[in-house]
């Protein structure tokens, strides 16, 4: 077998078998396939696509290259979620403690943030003492004990995906729907769970950018998932604009334990998808018929105070100060030396927000990473104030900023006024959720 | 300028400019541009395609990415002709001196051959003493006094092509019309000749199998002539059968020198080949106002003589035996060990030749290389005695074999017979010349 039939096949538009596929993941990861060479099938690939068979064969090949995490030490069906990045978005913190105070299991790991996203292992980093570098014996008896964990990547998990996606950055194929497909799923699957929720964003603050490239990158995911016998379900939705109202680590973690506490309203659109995303786990989990009673399970934990006291158990499990899991003690996490609201200057409303840019507003502050080792202050970021739609007067701040170092405030306060669009056209209500897409819709 | 831009563009099929084409060719021949991203970047031309002016960019780029020849010590149009690559095609052997015998420069420099193609090159040594490696001034002073030197490439002459074509290889980024075109004319503008005929062969024993693909580059070749301020004109001729009917070195030789010596009938294709292309070469030099008069002229410098006396000086100037050039002497060079005839099974008529697996049963006696270091032994080779439409029985030889090692004899037995398909059906005879393509036409 040789990689250059490989490429014609490709160039042909030719699928390539499992064999080959296996025999390009295998000999690219071990170093016997060049660079160039992998470069102009990826740039093939993303130019001639793949068939959901070739791309399940991909995702199986990558998820092999390294460990494959080995959840039957713990009894339940073991449920993960997954989200595509976005800003604001701190659902994990919610709905992992949530789902497991109705019976589930979340045993996830997690990715740091990097440029724009967050990361939820930096978030749990707002905790003093939170160990997010867990052993795989401590990982399981935490799950064991309390229901949920939720620790940094660790092993030699997918080595394939790390060469292959370090390739298409600095080879412009980094946007090709199998090969992010398979990136995730191979890296979802490796990670041991039965079951997987997916959160696909779409919209200016998400990878995918179109709604319709969104769904397409959810459909083949639970396509995915059918061939490699899981059950995953994915939930395309917005990132027009950031998900809650916090951006930054801990003000994030603030925001999820006033959702956990009953404080958040429930039209609040990070309440709404926290609610969705839950109840499609504990419908995978076996734990609900349908998604009123999983909902209704859901209000019930948050208004019982179950899955506050579940994530309180979390993080105490990880070595975490829990005394902060609490709607008051958590604001000494978030003091900052300074805070700046920002105000627009003409009045008006507001049109939209490039939520990248809102992002990076609270990076440079120095909430979120430029490069991966860089380091960062749990707690900076920004507060928002409006979502799009709402009326902005001068006396209106659009935001807060939590400042700790003046280096970057102006540039942020600059970013933040380019990222909103004021004008005098009212707007209709755009959706949150686009599509729910489930095993048996593929 | 950054080169992953240079890819997304691409990947977008939005044209690179002539400053991002310059940028690629010089970061990548100088070593600042790694492979992976040009591979990348090759893969998306090979898939998404260039225009004619981002063409006739990478074209210019790749042609002063080295030395660029200055024929103006020599007087006159200097005109050049290029073939694609064939079997039995020794067209530059008869046409450089009959066009020299018309009055025409002809200071030509020629490669070696590679696989089942021959090269000028390895012809030419047959001569004893003869040397190929001239130097600039040498070069100069024969064409100078003779009128015609075909030579090998020597000198530092498109570096870029040698580094891309080498990546192209290994990433199936070869068939390209685009840069193939660039490939191709970058060579020939950097060799420095006013105007320039080629000759695109397609066919079976062809690089472009179909007469569209073959047409489609004849057409780009012409239009970069025009962009560039040189006049070429392009032939596309069939190659589903050898050219001539020797395949070999000294075979090909002596084929040329009984040409040049008037004793090869005129319905002969490399005869009918060699005044096509020759005709073309004296109009682009301005030395025949049409295709009569110019046919006249090379016809009465074969029946004179003066082509033979123009191809003999040549030899003698570059340090060969002139003696050989002389349709008896020649019989000397092509003396060997042992002389087999291939005979068919059945009788019939010749439905089709694998032009290209003839060559290989050539090459595989020692008339041509695998690798760019084997030699060559210029005696060996193949003499055809039938051409397609033939009717043959099994007492008519379909060839002889030139053999000095019988390692490969039986190799090239089969070779032969496989690629000889026998049938009943009377054919039609098929095209020579397919399309000439000139500048006006463009």
């Amino acid at each position: 077998m040789r990689i250059i039939d490989c490429i014609d096949k490709k160039v042909e538009k030719l699928p390539l078998t499992t064999e080959e596929i296996h025999f390009v993941v295998e000999n690219y990861t071990n170093g016997r396939i060049p660079d160039e060479q992998m470069a102009a099938l990826l740039m093939a690939v993303r130019l001639n696509g793949m068939d959901d068979r070739e791309t399940a064969d991909l995702t199986y090949a990558m998820m092999h290259s390294g460990d494959v995490v080995d959840l039957s030490g713990i009894d339940g069906v073991k449920v993960d979620k997954h989200s595509t990045g976005g800003v604001g978005d701190t659902t994990t913190l919610v709905i992992a403690p949530l789902v497991a105070a109705c019976g589930g299991v979340v045993a996830k790991m997690s990715g740091r943030g990097l440029s724009f996203t967050g990361g939820t292992i930096d978030k749990l980093e707002s905790f003093p003492g939170l160990n997010v570098e867990q052993s795989p014996d401590q990982f399981l008896r935490i799950v064991n004990e309390v229901g949920v964990a939720v620790i940094g990547q660790s092993g030699n998990l997918v080595p394939a995906d790390k060469l292959i996606y370090a390739l298409r950055d600095v080879t412009g194929t980094v946007r090709s729907i199998p090969l992010i497909a398979s990136s995730i799923m191979s890296k979802k699957l490796a990670a041991g769970s039965d079951a997987i929720v997916l959160d696909v964003k779409t919209g200016n603050g998400a990878f995918m950018r179109t709604t319709k490239e969104a769904i397409d990158l959810a459909r083949l995911m639970v396509a995915l998932g059918k061939h490699l016998d899981r059950s995953v379900t994915a939930v395309v939705t917005d990132m027009n604009q950031p998900l809650g109202m916090a951006i930054g680590n801990a003000l994030e973690v603030r925001e999820a334990i006033e959702l956990l506490s009953d404080r958040i309203a429930p039209e609040d659109p990070l309440f709404r998808l926290c609610l969705t995303l839950g109840a499609e786990m504990l419908m995978l989990s076996g734990l609900a018929q349908n998604k009123e009673e999983a909902t209704d399970r859901l209000q019930e934990a948050i208004i019982s105070g179950a899955g506050l006291a579940k994530f309180k158990a979390m993080v105490k499990a990880m070595g975490g100060d829990e005394r902060y899991c609490d709607p008051y003690q958590i604001n000494e996490l978030c003091k900052v030396e300074k805070k700046v609201q920002v105000y627009v200057s003409n009045a008006g409303i507001i049109q939209a927000m490039d939520t990248e840019e809102l992002g990076k507003a609270a990076q440079v502050l120095g909430a979120g990473r430029a490069r991966k080792e860089d380091p960062i202050d749990p707690a900076v970021g920004i507060m928002m104030h409006v979502r799009v739609g709402d009326s902005v007067s001068q006396d209106t701040p659009l935001c807060t900023l939590y400042i700790n170092d003046e280096t970057n405030e102006q540039d942020s306060i600059n970013r933040v006024l380019s990222a909103v669009q004021i004008g005098s056209t009212p707007l209709e209500k755009f959706p949150l959720i686009y599509e729910i897409i489930r095993g048996e819709d593929v």
